[in-house]
């Protein structure tokens, strides 16, 4: 029986096709399977690699956004990735593959984007490829990070210790939320903040940095909470209970999905591109983590914590488990 | 009035936007305008990045090929830009867009091949990104190479100096030839190895170490000599004397150019995809090169020199200039 990609899923496949390649080497301090990968280098300090790769059409549409937009957001979800390790943005490759009718105007914007998303950090482009596409936009970027080499321990998915408390930063589902007004075509003012929460996403760098000496793993929202905190667990081997009536939500998403009869627990719980940060520490690290939140004028919510085993546990208010409707975003 | 990508040409877009990133950093020995960026990196040793995007349809059509050697080429044309850098493989980042029905052991096949290019140098991938693709395959490979510390010169584009020999490695034009057969779906054993050599290209890695202490610039061949040199003499700002009758052909190729009718020359000037290095050195370096030469059983072959000033001079064997009939592969 032929077998297709889309019925094995995305890390299933990453997984089986990697396994080939050797991976032994004193320097790869941590390979395939993260947000990043480390590199020690000879002599020098660590640094952290990251790519994504965005296709028109399947991650984002020229008629719901700008090419600015489009552009900063493709160097925001690779900072996102750098954030969840800890690690600080110094360089990025962009390629791209162009429709022979792209503007240049469009590209410039593209560019603008991009400039404005990696200017915070003095980060910048040190090369890329540009091509010709048949088909749509094609972006694909990687981006290089570091941290300071007395930093031993990255905050790596496999990191996450039983009965670590479990923190969420920010607001969930707003995105999701974004997302669907943008499919379902729904206008009006109040649709606005979602919509932007989806197209502009901020990854937080700063407070991913800020964490790292306190906590044990950590991952960034992109394809759900139960999908990314699923990684951390099989990763690390552990189970984790979540306190549903524990997750954060903004007045106004709570409003919003009355209003658009959507299930807010279905959207925080499994909605993508959050670009929220996910992380373990321990129960004894509250006081820190309270003091980076208000540093950071960010919420840092507790939403459960690892278990020893026993997989995903979902718990409604009164402490039952309950099922889940579907799982995250499956890139197939 | 509305100016497309496609109307200025691959490297005079890039100047336009990446002129816009601050790239002023003591770190970026050398950023976007090479054929990889040399990033020093805090006392530890310098590395090198490069980054290659291929799609279906623009750069490869599986009808001709397997995927195992599509996957092979992918790496192949990153390590020749490290090649050119004088850089050694070390880390791959293989992020790939994929139709839904694409079949699991089309996938495993790319990979296969992908791992056959970098397994002689012990080079691993240590991560990437899969998504589906709305369109054909899009395959971004980005390589991490390195080189001792203690070799302060990459034989970067800019480094040429008036009245140096140009070389140029290997034999040229047979894989232009071999696209022709494909394209003209020109059948019959001779033109097997030029269709291989188009579809099965293989970096000069082990000769771009060599001779990397020797020589002054450095390119590889993809998008042909005339374009190539080009780049060299641009960032140079120096001009070049090409001996026509000095071009390296083969027999086999000259045959099929013959029988073909084509025009050997017009196919090994602006013929593209060859992944010779193309390099200048001073006079006095030819013994060092023709011991290379030896080592590597590879002829290196003297086709011109540097000059001055006054652009790009193609002299016929009577030391006339002769004019181009056209220019080298455009990504657009």
């Amino acid at each position: 029986m032929k077998r297709f990609i889309g019925d094995i899923g995305e890390h299933a496949l990453i997984k089986r096709l990697t396994s080939s390649f050797v991976q032994k080497s004193k320097q790869i301090r941590c390979g395939v399977g993260d947000d990043g990968a480390i590199i020690a280098s000879h002599k020098g300090d660590p640094f952290v690699m990251t790519t994504d790769m965005l296709l028109e059409k399947r991650h984002f549409r020229p008629c719901w956004t700008t090419w600015r937009e489009i552009g900063k957001k493709s160097i925001e979800v690779n900072l996102s990735d750098l954030a969840a390790m800890g690690a600080w943005p110094r360089y990025a490759l962009l390629s791209l593959g162009l429709p022979l009718k792209t503007s240049l105007r469009d590209v410039e914007d593209f560019y603008r984007g991009a400039s404005d998303a990696l200017r915070p950090y003095r980060a910048t482009v040190i090369g890329g490829d540009t091509n010709a596409s048949p088909g749509g936009w094609v972006i694909s970027v990687t981006m290089i990070g570091d941290f300071p080499k007395s930093r031993k321990k990255a905050p790596l998915r496999n990191r996450a210790k039983a009965f670590d408390r479990l923190y969420v930063s920010g607001h969930l589902g707003e995105s999701a939320l974004g997302l669907y007004c943008l499919e379902k075509n729904i206008k009006g003012s109040f649709c606005r903040p979602f919509i932007k929460r989806h197209l502009c996403p901020k990854a937080r760098v700063l407070l991913g940095r800020a964490l790292t000496p306190h906590i044990h793993a950590m991952i960034d929202l992109s394809d759900g909470l139960v999908a990314d905190l699923g990684h951390i667990l099989q990763e690390s081997r552990k189970g984790a209970w979540v306190w549903r009536e524990a997750l954060p939500f903004s007045l106004r998403f709570i409003k919003g999905t009355r209003r658009l009869r959507q299930n807010k627990w279905t959207l925080g719980l499994s909605g993508g591109e959050d670009y929220e940060l996910l992380f373990t520490a321990s129960r004894n690290k509250d006081k820190d983590i309270k003091r980076i939140a208000k540093a950071h004028r960010i919420s840092l919510t507790p939403i459960g914590e690892v278990r020893p085993e026993g997989g995903l546990k979902i718990l409604n208010g009164q402490g039952r488990a309950i099922r889940l409707q579907c799982g995250g975003f499956s890139h197939f």
